[in-house]
């Protein structure tokens, strides 16, 4: 089922005692895509199959490689795990030195030595979410988990699909995204925003299954949406960049509360 | 408090309905590791601090760009974020040409394109894991997370970094490490083995908390590790990889029971 979101496989039931049984599993499908700008490999990222040119507009976007779509003849897929990118006559894909984990490091010759550790890996966002209005209210934000689940469980059943899914402050969901990667998740809602021309993303609510990384916190702030909430934990570096970039930062959203960890002028109860 | 595994923060703890209030909360600290081969920045990789050195070395091994510590002159924190290798005279790193999420390539012309998916992102191991006799029992298994989480339980207690645990077929653990990245945590676990002259890990066992990646399986299979556990979901790449390399594959093993993906030969009540 190459080109799937899910592969059926047959799998071993073993319990810690007793009898074993075979029995259908579902799995997510995860394969490599190639992104070519001009011919040229650029990044290989494992990804679930799905909304692949979004994933490759949306991760040029928010590495900060990309400006916006105006630099941008063509985005097409040149094979089923390749999207080939083809940069307008004059224009080029601007140096990136950072950001995501595990880069490899292309323009700095420096690195992060003696560099405040956020300076050297964040990217500029051409957005500024600090001065965003919008806020949203805790009854409003604690039903978000479930309705991010509901809207995945049409899709898949595999239990191994990260979701990115963007909301209006009165909760309703705008566009979900699934991945074996969370940030690819975030990188095709980001794609799908740019190519729909809906950026910056102001007065909207990112929710993230799982965890909030630095790099999360910076693909937001990339496209503009001032609040991104979280159903597990944040890391330091996550909270920090939220501080700095004026994102409001909403970790444990889970049950019927949530721990704020920025920007908390714009959780209230009205 | 850099440096650490976790950093202290005042958060607002929000109910849907009710009062807030604020209270401290701990984060997994994640900071930015770069490391350095003969001055040159290689990659970057967003981690929590400690055992960085093993991690530089874990990481270099698994992505097949170090053979072995022979060509290693030293490794060495040149910075409290910069992880420095030197290579001995005469010796080079390999060129490694994939395996990692978002890895930007820098030595394939062609990529992915018309090559089957696991070749063009798979690694090389110097170990034949499918030769390994061993096995592991059931009821061993079923301890493992508890075990796993009790060791973790003595760290921390941000709910934000992941573990990756060695142990033996009796269930004992060899060793434990975390990070906010899961593939960091096995590389620690891999440049520690390294370090110690552990390498290949034989008839044992690792268990990661979360999910199993392509890349997770293909670090197991660099280091020689016959069985690979996950708390969560396996992905499709991953269990590909595992019936390719003859690695046992184990997820969902949560509560008193487990699915098998890959090797179920190795799992046996005797």
């Amino acid at each position: 089922m190459s080109g799937g979101r899910t592969a059926r496989r047959r799998v071993l039931r073993v319990p810690a005692t007793g009898a074993t049984e075979h029995r259908a599993d579902l799995l997510a499908v995860e394969e490599p895509l190639e992104i070519r700008v001009d011919g040229e490999p650029l990044v290989v990222t494992m990804r679930t199959p799905g909304n692949d040119i979004d994933l490759a507009a949306g991760f040029l976007f928010t590495e900060g490689l990309l400006g916006g779509l105006d630099d941008v003849h063509e985005i097409r897929m040149c094979d089923e795990n390749v999207a080939a990118v083809t940069v307008k006559p004059g224009s080029a894909l601007r140096s990136g030195s950072g950001g995501t984990a595990r880069n490899f490091l292309t323009t700095s010759a420096c690195g992060v030595c003696g560099k405040d550790s956020i300076e050297a890996v964040r990217v500029r966002s051409a957005f500024d979410v600090a001065a965003d209005p919008v806020r949203v209210s805790p009854a409003v934000l604690a039903t978000l988990p479930d309705r991010l689940r509901q809207a995945q469980r049409v899709f898949t059943r595999t239990g191994g699909l990260h979701a990115a899914g963007l909301f209006t402050p009165d909760g309703t969901l705008v566009v979900l995204r699934e991945d074996v990667g969370r940030h690819n998740a975030v990188d095709k809602v980001a794609g799908w925003a740019l190519r729909s021309g809906l950026l910056p993303l102001a007065g909207h609510v990112l929710l993230v299954s799982g965890r909030a990384s630095f790099e999360l916190a910076q693909k937001a702030l990339m496209i503009g949406v001032p609040v991104l909430a979280a159903v597990s934990a944040p890391s330091s570096l996550a909270a920090s960049l939220a501080d700095e970039g004026g994102l409001t930062l909403i970790g444990f959203l889970r049950g019927t509360a949530m721990n704020v960890y920025a920007g908390a002028h714009r959780v209230t109860s009205y």
